[in-house]
């Protein structure tokens, strides 16, 4: 962090440029991805960003071309946030049943706790999207299509398993699994529900119940 | 349907201004709840309504006095319709699990076939709103709000009734109803998911499912 003010390299050096130039991205989709989790990303207001950052509205937009280019820069950023948080710190544990219930956990701590002012990012822009057209809405498609199908295949591992009744079918638990966050997003977001925590809870454990019979066999160890 | 073109009462008669401005307001309001399924009520643009009604903006705002109340009188449309659509059928059933089945029956086909191309009006705008604050965000809370306690009051007379098992939370239940109906939105909007409606039905009937060792005692009289 040495200033180099007596002879002014950063404005020679092409390394500080395209440092700066990084930095200055990072701070654009930073602050658009706080605003966008409330406004959206189609609401997100490139003055409100512009006046929030100190530059100007193309100075904003210019380092990414377009403001679509932006948006699906923010989306990719907020979908890393996500796995960081919910999937990263489980996906080494086995397959099936336990991972389920471990990332069922994260994903209802980070909805009930969430770092964004609007809550579930994704909701806010699938819901935002989902009546539009073009490469945003194709990039929330994949992004929550991949989420769902990585709940469905530890589904399917812990019904072959045995860790889930044989009867259960891994797409409905995907579709509950999602309900039950999406209710509780509601909750948190709209009426600042402090019981709606435990209520996804205990509904995600019910969707996750091990077959009757089954008296947990201890794992502790 | 008389053009009374002759003598032009239209342009004299108070009774027919006031008809007219009452028409002016329904076409604005019903195009507007089109647009802001969609778009939402934030993100609902007064040039596109003014060019798809053949007004101005102004003509378009002028009747509602404001932006925010054209916003509040189209929410409460929508509810109306939701209201029309899902309740109005069953209200008259006998309150209790009957009426909660009946009433998520209907809101299932409402959401697997929704009349406004956005999906579910409410969670358009509850998404849109539920990091904003004013009016519109109020309305909105207090929309959802009476319709989770609905669903309440229904799940609490259905366990008193011993129609629910007796451990059953009529606060669980409506969490997880609006969950369900919140997922199958969702896979119906985004993903054009063909089989959601029916994992919606499943889900439900799970919920409702009535306290086990009850055969279902036949009620077709």
């Amino acid at each position: 962090m040495t200033s180099g003010r007596e002879l002014d390299w950063s404005a020679v050096s092409p390394r500080s440029t395209a440092e700066e130039a990084a930095e200055t991205r990072g701070a654009i989709m930073s602050r658009a991805m706080v605003r966008a989790s409330t406004e959206g990303l189609e609401g997100l207001t490139l003055g409100h960003l512009a006046d929030d950052l100190g530059l100007s509205k193309a100075g904003v937009v210019g380092p990414f071309g377009s403001k679509q280019a932006l948006q699906l820069a923010v989306l990719q950023l907020a979908i890393v946030g996500f796995t960081d948080a919910v999937w990263k710190p489980v996906a080494t544990l086995r397959a099936g049943r336990e991972r389920l219930v471990a990332a069922c956990d994260r994903w209802i701590d980070h909805l009930a706790d969430p770092p964004l002012p609007g809550g579930c990012f994704i909701t806010t822009v699938a819901t935002e999207w989902d009546g539009r057209e073009g490469p945003v809405r194709d990039a929330v498609v994949v992004a929550q299509g991949r989420w769902l199908r990585v709940l469905h295949a530890d589904a399917e591992v812990a019904v072959r398993a045995r860790e889930l009744p044989g009867d259960v079918d891994p797409a409905q638990v995907a579709f509950e699994l999602n309900g039950i966050a999406m209710s509780l997003n509601q909750a948190v977001q709209l009426f600042h529900d402090a019981d709606a925590p435990a209520r996804a809870r205990l509904a995600a454990a019910r969707v996750l119940a091990p077959p009757s019979g089954t008296r947990r066999r201890s794992r502790s160890k």
